[in-house]
């Protein structure tokens, strides 16, 4: 096995590169085929002026890693699908154009229109005074530039493709945490696979809340999109959630000033704590699922927001350390990390597109063969997931 | 007619050029003369670093346009006259560097130099908690970025120069505006033409607020120097602008440290609604109109801030769609716009430099043609006008 | 005598240098020896993107000036020994890339991890309502990018080298000064010295509070390290501090989460009003020495922070015009400065390293000799430092 490594990005050494490409005119053959690439690009003009772009292209998906807004995935296209949303902010926003503390903390929603974006890690969830610490929406990673970005071919199996970031979530009298993100494809495969490392790199323990916020709109959700997972509980996140919780896993079309809905999961697994969900289109011929490991990421979030198309059409699959509740509520329950000086967190995550009947339903009773016991349904918000429940 | 048209930016196929020029030597014959030219180039710097600065001359009058800065007009010169004012602020500063949040909401003014500056789109006036929503001061279009700018040469009548740019003001659960701006003048002029579409591309109702905050100092404003505008209605923003209303349309020479005033004016038409105004010097040989469409921007507020030179000696000609009172005071009196998904609102409004006693005199002339009735004038605040007035 | 002038920055002109060197290969011949250099760089990456960086090199003592962050100093090297700290934000940050407003005004925080920055000029200290003035911690300046930013090489004596940046921190409606700072050394020297000028160019008198934030770690702070100055008063800031008075110029080694400490001073001059201070590590035989005028900066903190290396093992020597309490207090008792306009003020603060115990040795007879009457030790807070203090 052989692998090249290129460096496009590391500020210890001032290296930059504007634009960089590789496949298979200039790279090693790879056994998997030989429509592959690793396209790196920087955006100009608008909000979205100097973003880098690194595209990893396994010749039948294709994926838009941001290094500049802390490694988020912006967009894919997998044979011809868009793999995406449509946030009303059109292009990737540099993070030096949004202020976390506009909006009274709300700042971050100026810069939110990823396929997957982080939520952390120190904090995530809503903004507000905690313990005298001021935090805001969903933390500070996906607006924080990595220092170091490299690309790699390597020639085992198939030929895999990948690109690796290194973000500093740090400030003096502040949470010192680094991020090492690789997110790898294999040659000919329809799958990414995201491991991240956080670790504490300050000298005392740190608190970690870590979510990963996937969003997808059309064509996977649309009228009659199905959400499939093997539940274990499901609870509304409030009232409001709770008037749908019979159709929570069904989704409507676009709807314009429809609220969100929000709901909090515990997950099945299989004998090594792997679980599965998917997100399907009406027809039950494209499908979008994400596989992750229950040791690593307990807590799941399903958020529906079927507004408008123009308003943001989408939904978020959203696995994590916690729930996107305010940060001292998940701490009263437990759900926060704390990572000692020197200790880390690893998580893998693979989404994969399903573009066959026949492949859905391979999908399908996987997760039904995770599903060991009936799922409990929380009729309302209950106090295990939901601050203000008695 | 033939026309050539250049994109200087364009976000989605990556276009940015650093630095562009087209004159007589480069571009087509243009009847009106050989003067002309677009000159692109980037500041460098600074808060100015990476600022883009698109200037327009036509052989008479160039003005310099600030794509990144939501299009305003930094300033100008027309025949050796500065058509400016000068700010404690000396370049134009790049929106990466203004922090709304800054100085209680106030963190605009760290930002303000221009002799057009746009207030809006969703919200103008002082910063406060309108219904829940946190609003900074002023609004976001000023420091929002183009992602497409273009530069056009048309060889209609004298020829035509001008230069376009696509603003976005969006957000997730956030209003989702877009102006398009075209900033032209024809060539052998000393007129300037702004004409803006602002269009909700979102997909719900949405408020729109736009004032044009056109501002000058010396040499139109000086002691002596005068404001003239066919009057309807006149009123004090508060109650020390009150004390001034006596000489309101007059000026003083510089005085550090004194306190701004500010009227709030309805004006007088001609048959289709078109108005004019005009500021002139005190030797009545220099004078700045403008000209615009009531029906489009109904509202009129004159700011008057005769400070120090070196704390910006300037007064501004403000016509808008509201008054630059808190939004929820405007909604009230009914000068919030309110746009439904795919509206759009379009505005004209003609700058012109004149540079001698007879042309003034035309002007005034003019402006005395429009005033069909006696102006109205309030001695105080007026709820009409002002809140917290009974 | 001779000298070169070559322009790295300047906004009104349009120049911006990426990189540029000039050492004795291409420049002039200096008697005081030939490994001189003067080295502009850009960083890349991460949230130093963009950040300008000149190095000056006098053969023995290297430091690196930053331009993009108000004329800060990163770090030195001189003859193999770091003269540093280590924060946890490991590059200089970007000032696009910090926003004062977050962390309830702390959010400069998150930029801090230079040997000098400038804590100023229209404020320092902790944030909070000023008057009606929403202030944030420590002030502008530190994250305002210069304008003009120049290097000079002259055969004067041994060779001086030199960078002189221009800042403005300015604002409609608000403070309008500008500092001109020459960091210099001669060639073959151990010593930097910087010299600064802050002006008043605004209409109006106005308030200035300087402080030169100087932050030092390994291997100059050690266990065993010791603080040596001519001390006139010394005061704990606070109850907690008051416990460590005892051993206030002594250190331990790095203790995680240890609460940091902060003593007051008035110092002793020689005739001309010159002080020194001293930093020496446990063995005597590496020092870092200071120098300046008390007429120029008559106030000295020295913060002391030792906490984990990995949190930031660090302690501050911090002679300013004020104080770093809140600017009301510090108003208060008569330590803002206020500039008329057109007035300025002069600094000039040396620092120098010392490799052996002979030559600690002079600098320490030197301070001893400034020491001419006891000092007067405050066992607690002290109305006259700090405030709440009955």
């Amino acid at each position: 096995m052989t692998s090249s490594r290129v460096v496009l990005t590391d500020t210890d050494s001032g290296v930059w590169l504007d634009s960089w490409k590789i496949d298979a005119s200039n790279g090693p053959h790879l056994s998997g085929g030989s429509h592959w690439s690793i396209n790196k690009k920087t955006l100009r003009g608008g909000l979205a002026d100097g973003v880098d772009v690194v595209t990893l292209d396994s010749g039948e998906i294709s994926i838009s890693v941001l290094p500049t807004r802390g490694m988020g995935l912006w967009r894919g296209v997998c044979r011809g699908i868009p793999v995406e949303w449509r946030s009303p902010v059109i292009w990737p926003v540099h993070p030096r154009h949004v202020t976390m503390t506009e909006r009274g903390g709300l700042g971050w929603l100026y810069g939110f229109n990823e396929l997957l974006c982080r939520c952390g890690l120190s904090f995530n969830g809503p903004p507000g005074n905690d313990n005298g610490t001021e935090i805001t929406l969903h933390g500070r990673i996906a607006n924080l530039p990595a220092h170091h970005v490299s690309a790699e071919v390597s020639d085992h199996g198939p030929g895999v493709l990948s690109v690796t970031g290194v973000v500093d979530e740090a400030g003096m009298f502040s949470p010192a945490l680094r991020m090492t993100s690789t997110v790898r494809t294999l040659v000919g495969s329809t799958a990414i696979t995201i491991h991240d490392r956080v670790i504490n790199f300050g000298g005392q323990p740190t608190e970690v809340e870590l979510l990963y916020h996937t969003n997808l709109g059309r064509p996977f959700m649309e009228e009659g999109a199905k959400f499939v997972a093997p539940v274990a509980e499901v609870a509304p996140r409030d009232e409001h959630s709770a008037r749908g919780l019979d159709r929570y896993n069904r989704y409507p079309g676009p709807v314009a000033g429809i609220p969100e809905e929000a709901f909090f999961f515990t997950l099945q697994g299989d004998a090594t704590g792997q679980t599965t969900v998917l997100l399907k289109n009406a027809a039950g011929d494209k499908g979008f699922s994400m596989k992750w490991s229950l040791a690593e990421l307990p807590c799941f979030t399903l958020w529906k927001n079927p507004a408008a198309d123009a308003d943001g059409y989408v939904t978020g699959l959203e696995p994590g350390t916690n729930y996107p509740n305010f940060r001292s509520f998940e701490r009263e329950r437990g759900r926060v990390i704390k990572l000692a000086p020197g200790q880390s967190i690893d998580t893998a995550l693979t989404i994969e597109v399903h573009d066959s009947t026949e492949a859905i339903r391979q999908v399908e009773d996987h997760i039904r063969s995770l599903q060991k016991s009936e799922p409990v349904r929380f009729a309302g918000p209950h106090r295990k997931f939901s601050a203000g429940v008695e």
